[in-house]
């Protein structure tokens, strides 16, 4: 029996720390935005890279980027691993870049390898996937799936006022092709955890067989300002105070619900915030994710049902905006299997997972079977410079998606 | 039998009016802070109306102003009634001045009517007690009573960097008298109430026999900032449900005490304030005042004793900052019994009362019988432009002031 084929990990690691020194500041902060010359960079090594391997390089119009080795049957979709090269302001260099890098160093390896596929596999990395500079986020692949139309993409604002499409011209990375062109067979998306998940129960790999519905709201509580010192506490209508129920009334529910449900208060304001003075106003977030979307939706109309009782108690009239709404995504279990066999074969520890953050693979379930691999992130930490997964568990993580992606070019799909 | 005397209320409404237009900015909003030119301008009016009726105009070293009525006799210390003019920022017309104002005219209504009082009286104007552009608040009457010398005073930077020492001698009101050498025999001051509370239950005067303590404090929690969705709550550490969980802690405390006190949280910041992003610090303040000293203090050490308690349930460092802290003032209940007495003779309904906020009459209380007077506050606003006391209201109070200081005349302290 001969030894199984692995990726080489010495140039994963370099590569993900070679591009992650494209678009740092004189201080070192890392910040590669979409569109912007970073990116440009970022692309600009990303293909020269592709190239040294003779990929087959295409860009669609929204500047979704695609590296393809066309081998096997070229008339059938290929394999495809990916992800996104873009991201926050003041970032790490893990996130997205990994399952990019990851998903070319497949392909290299099996190249070098003389692994012969039945199918072409491509390596992509999608457009804006961080929605920090144009909204929203994910608006490559969104655009990829026809989740928007592709001059809607295009004509996105972004926060300096410029357009995607005049930035994926300026930088060169406007294709031609028609976003969703090249539909893929099937899809997969390395990731590190971005939670602490994994590395607090021991576990090495993630079977990431869904992400979370999101539901992003707003509050605003109406009170009224007054004196701190000359005002009895049962003639107040304290905005603040109503604002801090709402936050201890989620973490209660929360816990008492006993599921994978989270909510979060990020955001707090109070009006006019002074020492002396009753708050006339608080402004909040909250942002309530849970795997199960009508479990989403209880946690939801609880909030509703609370938030019409407070405003009775507290005399504090309380308004509601949905910001943003995604219902739960669910992968595909033959893959979701398929990386958990992998992992057992290899001796790794792997358990299933929900995604809590939002992926370009959740697009891409919606025209492809398609599923993650998360490998742990130390303290869960990432969007920051200390985000950090260790070089022996990146390479653990690219050999899965290698021995994955060598198991689908054979699986057929219906 | 004749007819009782009584003040002009004509002439101290529009004075009060008047005095309300001096410092007003191109969009009518008034602002007089503590030697200003708009204090200038205040302070000129003011002194002008004194001498009209020929009262000795003195000004120490840190531009307290008297007007002093030289009758009796004048080797005795006077009877003294005022307030301040200066003004916070956005100001109304009432706070302060309307104390000012009624001393004056209380002295020209006893003077136009041939009272021949045994000693002299005095209306004083204390520089500074808004304490928005010096710190701290009551900053003139804490020298007058030597509460700090003269020198800190004066050398107190403003919040535009000039000290409060140069700026009295730029706008001329910088005297030579040492703070203190007009020593009242005792002093009273009427003051709008600040408050909803006479309004609410239907009093028309206040008989304040205390100024609440007052004690500020500044909370600062380290929560871990993490992603919003990737983090189980048993893993958070999370700084703003903490800070959630000191507001209603101290909204319960309150309610349950059954007391007086009172306490508000009306500053709250979240950091890095994202929606998806675990708060990793909060920093809130606490307002909490009492007229019971001993309250007051079981009130901070059960804070103290629920932040240890929350440090460790929320695994979140808290530290605790005093800002600012006083003592509860008792006034002079000889004073105190006198208005009561007088308001019960004009047929008024008055209740006792403790100040919530501070005032001047706090600080004379420490060298002589002191006590204060307080008319409705429509809704209790304060502060604020909004501020509105009816002029029948302002004109009893001031009827109210004129019979305790024609009492006090002949009053003996010991």
């Amino acid at each position: 029996m001969s030894e199984p084929l692995t990726v080489n990990g010495n140039r994963l690691v370099r590569r993900i720390e070679e591009l992650g020194q494209i678009g740092r500041d004189e201080n070192g902060t890392l910040t590669r935005l979409a569109a912007s010359d970073a990116d440009k960079q970022g692309r600009d090594a990303l293909v020269s890279w592709m190239k040294s391997i003779e990929l087959d390089i295409r860009i669609d119009r929204v500047g979704n980027l695609f590296g393809i080795w066309q081998q096997g049957d070229v008339s059938l979709s290929p394999v495809m691993a990916g992800s996104h090269i873009d991201t926050v302001i003041n970032a790490g260099i893990y996130d997205g870049c990994y399952g990019v890098l990851s998903g070319l160093e497949v392909i290299e390896t099996l190249r070098e390898s003389g692994f012969a596929p039945a199918r072409p596999i491509a390596v992509a990395a999608f457009t804006g996937e961080e929605g920090v500079r144009f909204a929203p986020d994910m608006i490559g692949s969104l655009a990829y799936v026809g989740g928007s139309s592709c001059e809607q993409a295009l004509a996105t604002v972004g926060t300096d006022g410029k357009t995607l499409g005049d930035e994926l011209m300026r930088i060169g990375y406007a294709g031609d092709m028609a976003p969703g062109t090249l539909r893929p067979h099937c899809y997969v998306e390395l990731h590190i955890e971005q939670g602490p998940v994994l590395e607090h129960e021991g576990f090495q790999i993630g079977a990431v067989e869904s992400i979370q519905g999101i539901s992003w709201q707003r509050v605003v509580i109406e009170g009224q300002a007054n004196h701190a010192g000359t005002t009895p506490m049962k003639l107040r209508r304290d905005a603040g105070l109503a604002a801090a129920r709402i936050v201890t009334y989620l973490r209660d529910y929360v816990g008492r619900s006993n599921s994978p449900t989270v909510a979060t208060v990020g955001t707090m304001r109070f009006e006019p915030n002074a020492i002396n003075v009753i708050p006339s106003r608080a402004m909040l977030t909250v942002d309530l994710r849970d795997p199960d979307e009508i479990r989403l939706q209880t946690g939801e109309n609880a909030l509703c049902d609370f938030l019409s009782k407070l405003e009775k108690e507290e005399g504090t009239p309380i308004s509601l905006e949905r910001l943003a709404r995604f219902e739960p995504v669910n992968f595909d279990d033959r893959i979701v299997a398929l990386v958990e066999q992998v992992a057992r074969e290899m001796g790794l520890k792997s358990r299933r997972i929900a995604s809590g953050a939002g992926h370009d693979a959740q697009m891409i379930a919606r025209i492809a079977p398609a599923a993650m691999i998360f490998v742990p992130s130390i303290n869960g930490i990432s969007h920051s410079p200390d985000e950090f997964t260790p070089p022996d568990d990146l390479v653990t993580g690219a050999n899965v998606l290698l021995r994955v992606v060598s198991n689908l070019v054979k699986a057929e799909f219906n």
